[in-house]
């Protein structure tokens, strides 16, 4: 007897996605519906109804948990989860964490509970361990959690090393690197590639710490500034770091590019919108969104994954708050 | 017998909210769980098994259809959806609609059939009319749809009206108005303002149109101002067209505020991080989303809707791209 397998196998589909078409329970492409309907009619295939309700015995959400949906990295990654959801029928529940262990733990909780299929979770919690108890398909985006689940990252050191490398070419020598704080994984990764790309260069290096955040980072960076005037160089790990110490700058009379370079971290919008505008790593944020949702889905629907473990290069945007490279 | 009814009554929460509390299937903040434990005391409650499963056959989720989370209006509307859904126990499924009626529809028509038990519409469809078909409680957010369906809104046209008498005072002449596209509603309003605040002032005014998009309106006002040097002051129906003008203006050398003044609408965080920073028309962003989330859980829960439409009066921030008032 010819099966749904059968069908999706002919038209070379997943086996949700021929269920999803014979249900009308959710978006299926217009070059999948057709493969489909011609897979039909070649096997002649009559839909059993164990196979019509295969799909609506399973959720079709997903649960994505991020820190905030304000920061400005996360818009463009939600959107890459919510598009890819789409593409292949999910819908995409959006939960806020605010990095607050206790919230976190309530909305995997309900997540599991109650109706979602699998969950992409962005933590910086690594000591904590309560999603273990989750049952479900998972995959850490950004922020790695544990080697047992599958995980998308953006390669942090390399960016870091990038950026650095660049500054020194363009004349730096006193460089201050801006890092996030302590708990996030990468964060640390950016600082040891920053470690990396300075040590023996006869490179004077500072480090401090600041929040991910425009105006918390401007205060902070302007009274170092203030203090040690002769820094020429920020790494900032985060391009809102980035933009503070654009502001911290401007307000001590400090010129960017000429008196001191800056390269940020991220590629977010706003980056390209100040004046002048940001030299940056910028993160394929909308492929790291899409990777992680095609990972989930994946496992959601019981292939295989052959690669758990995905590090996705970054690309250094050059801009104007770095100088012209001094070829040696 | 004692009913969940004169629970919630005593408690002074309501009837839904006591479900959860029973069932453990949702938030209840601290002082309403408190309210409960006191009422059920008082009373002698026991909860029945009808009571106990009254939240369970109804649904928690809440769909927010949107058209693009990456527009920097979204996020901070999206989390103030998020927000107080989470304090009601309810979670939210994000749609990116794109503006697109197809894709509007199979959202709307997903939503409706599996799990939701209201949605918030972010449309600019007024000619279309497929959300008459959804049974469920709607609220229409930032753009109205219908005189039946409760909506929020900001009151665009004051808004405009204080940005256009501001920069008369500021001695702006020569006016350049940058409205949405056509199918805004709310940009035909903020349009309107703006021809009432000019009318009988001795005022020439212009008006063109730009999407709601930085690199979009920089080219469109790139090529205005060229051939239009003497416009001297500019209202722009977004902080996106706003920033684009700011842009053209410093690559045509324009001074802002000195030879040409800006005001954008919206109040977008990315307006204080520009130099010179924006003023601009703020939206209580966060307020639209919170009283959309409420209006709609009232309705969910049952409750009568006192006001239908909530119009919220938006704020004239004054930063860098204005001159100083003039007091005539």
């Amino acid at each position: 007897m010819t099966t749904i397998s059968d069908v999706a196998r002919l038209a070379e589909v997943s086996v949700a996605t021929v269920s999803r078409y014979l249900n009308e329970s959710g978006y299926v492409g217009a070059k999948s519906r057709q493969s489909i309907e011609t897979a039909i009619k070649e096997l002649n295939y009559v839909p059993s109804e164990v196979a019509r309700s295969l799909s609506t015995k399973q959720s079709d959400i997903i649960g994505l948990i991020i820190p905030d949906i304000k920061n400005p990295f996360f818009p463009e990654l939600a959107r890459a989860v919510e598009d890819t959801a789409f593409e292949y029928g999910y819908t995409v529940i959006l939960c806020n964490s605010d990095e607050n262990p206790t919230k976190e733990k309530h909305y995997l909780q309900k997540l599991t509970k109650k109706y979602v299929a699998g969950i992409i979770l962005t933590t910086i919690l690594e000591q904590e361990s309560h999603w273990k108890d989750v049952k479900l398909p998972i995959v850490a985006l950004d922020r790695p959690i544990d080697s047992d689940v599958p995980t998308v990252t953006t390669n942090n050191q390399k960016g870091a090393k990038l950026a650095t490398d660049f500054l020194i070419a363009c004349g730096a020598t006193n460089l201050l690197c801006i890092s996030g704080p302590e708990a996030f994984v990468s964060s640390q990764s950016r600082v040891e590639g920053f470690q990396t790309a300075s040590r023996k260069k006869n490179i004077t290096t500072h480090i401090i710490e600041s929040a991910y955040d425009f105006d918390i980072a401007e205060k902070i960076i302007y009274d170092y500034l203030k203090n040690n005037p002769s820094v020429d160089g920020i790494f900032a790990c985060s391009d809102a770091s980035a933009i503070g110490a654009l502001k911290a700058a401007h307000r001590l009379g400090i010129r960017v590019p000429e008196d001191m370079q800056i390269v940020g971290f991220d590629g977010i919008q706003v980056g390209n919108v100040v004046t002048p505008s940001l030299t940056t790593v910028a993160q394929n944020i909308y492929q790291l969104g899409q990777t992680a949702a095609k990972l989930l889905i994946k496992q959601i629907e019981g292939q295989k994954l052959t690669n758990e473990s995905i590090c996705i290069d970054p690309e250094l945007i050059i801009r104007e708050t770095t100088r012209k490279e001094r070829f040696e």
